[in-house]
């Protein structure tokens, strides 16, 4: 019998009706029969502050400790700007400090998105860069954006798009193979 | 007589002690003449909510008309995780949008930085696509990247370094003419 | 009468049915009236070997020629591997040294691809840093990735899709007055 | 004992007394007891051109069966231009071809680089991306690049800097254990 994998979600935008937010929902119910998915809210953490962190901000000490405790790490982010979000990249400035006390050093990481024309495979661009100084272990293939967005989901957050929930799907299997394969 | 220049400042470093903040107080001893620079606070912002647009946090509001009154815009920034700061994207992405009401379009910008081995210039590669994307104009050159940072500021934040003290003061006259190249 | 403007182009693919290639002879069809652009090929040059440069190759010399020459460098190039191709990358060492010597400080440049699903997105990602570096004058807006490629062009390499073919002309209107600002 | 493990060096630098050749030779003396290093020369290959994949350079066959048989590939590569050389961009946008025969696909990689005040950090950023997307395996600690290079070896390319040569023998011994759990 598979091993249980417990991974946490967080999304890159805040806004209510976030198709990225969403996506992360939808994966909730593509999941291979041994994985959980938690979603866990990036919007309560301050802007990041090093003077803050002798005192640590509660927000921050979960966020971290939910990452630190789950097996893979699942982030779904928009584009902004050519670039992962400023809200993203704040929370992985906390969860990622003090060096020796990252959160992310060694985690496996999926990274997926949803947007316009790019499906924000510039913000993915980016974010190799971030998730080799991170050390985290970013899963390499299969890589997922979507494109067009905006008419692969209805007005509730559900995803219409067969192909791209089968890509989900499968993205997650991959995800839970590489998790396995980095607790060994 | 050389036209006059108001050129708002932002650091992208929250801590007291920063110095990049300190680089941006040094930046005001070595003006040229006819440039004046404010500098402004980003850490009142709130993290970037679409939600929030159709009534914009007044922070928000001042920052992005400081910026859009402003001749030119100063950044200077630490690295962090091989990236920008989550806090400094987080403000661009804010006075970014929505893009017909964009602070940044057209914007002359120069950005410079502190830090230590890399002296923040892969957190410059990344703000390279940042600034086409929202179509500031950044001054190419003089490139300005402190290295070994900690060795050239006293504890007190001031510059001991004179040549880097030097190339800041040539910078922001590279700046002003980059200006005023876009003025006319 | 509008200044006249001479540019030079070039592709980052060698097959004889490039696509990109042929993006650059659509744009021959659909210049302002005070354009001209020659195409002109990189793939007569060598591999680049700083040990060359006491005795430049005549290839080399004759491109780094032409492009100091022209009032303005149109590239089209492929992604090849999440940046862009080293044939284009080879052309662009060769050209921008040595620094004092460099034909592209200051040369105003457009970028355009045509590819599959990322448009070359991501290699115009990279290119934005060896813009920046190369003193490049790149031009920001409008931008022209072409996506879905394949089914834009007939097997001749015509561009059959018209709203395609709009941009171009509107983006080669856009890079003649980018040139004549830097002209004067 | 240790298992054998056989490493494949390129230099992304065909000049004689590339300094990043030299890395390579030097890494040949720190070498862990079960690894060999045997350098292989990128210079005799042609600019990539699609329509030769058909019948294709014996130098880029030698090349490609040399990468598919090694266990690691470790590559030192100065800085062009904020990106990695054309040269060595163009030996990978070879063996990475076609897709379903990339020598590259799941391949151990560990990169280096000597070079001046950047030790060639925003090469190594761009080479993030090409990982990325051929599915290398990049040693993602420790990084190794060589800051003021000229300085730290002699006139005959010997590392004269013994904490780059310590640093170097310490990245081999990691590359050595990331190439035995990519085995298993």
């Amino acid at each position: 019998m598979a091993e249980k994998i417990d991974v946490v979600g967080i999304s890159g935008s805040l806004r209510a009706k976030s198709l990225n937010t969403a996506l992360l929902r939808i994966a909730q119910t593509q999941l291979p029969a041994n994985m959980t998915l938690e979603i866990t809210d990036i919007g309560g953490v301050p802007l990041f502050n090093q003077d803050l962190e002798s005192n640590l901000p509660e927000s921050v000490v979960t966020l971290k400790r939910k990452i630190r405790e789950a097996d893979g790490l699942l982030i779904a982010t928009p584009e902004y700007n050519f670039s992962i979000p400023g809200v993203l990249k704040n929370a992985i400035d906390w969860v990622s400090r003090p060096v020796k006390e990252s959160a992310l050093d060694g985690k496996p990481v999926a990274l997926i998105g949803a947007a316009g024309i790019s499906g924000t495979i510039r913000a993915q661009m980016h974010f190799h860069n971030i998730a080799m100084f991170t050390n985290m272990r970013l899963l390499p293939r299969p890589q997922l954006y979507v494109q067009q967005a905006f008419q692969k989901f209805d007005a509730e957050g559900n995803l219409t798009d067969a192909a791209t929930k089968e890509k989900l799907g499968q993205l997650l299997v991959a995800f839970a193979e590489w998790i396995v394969r980095w607790k060994s």
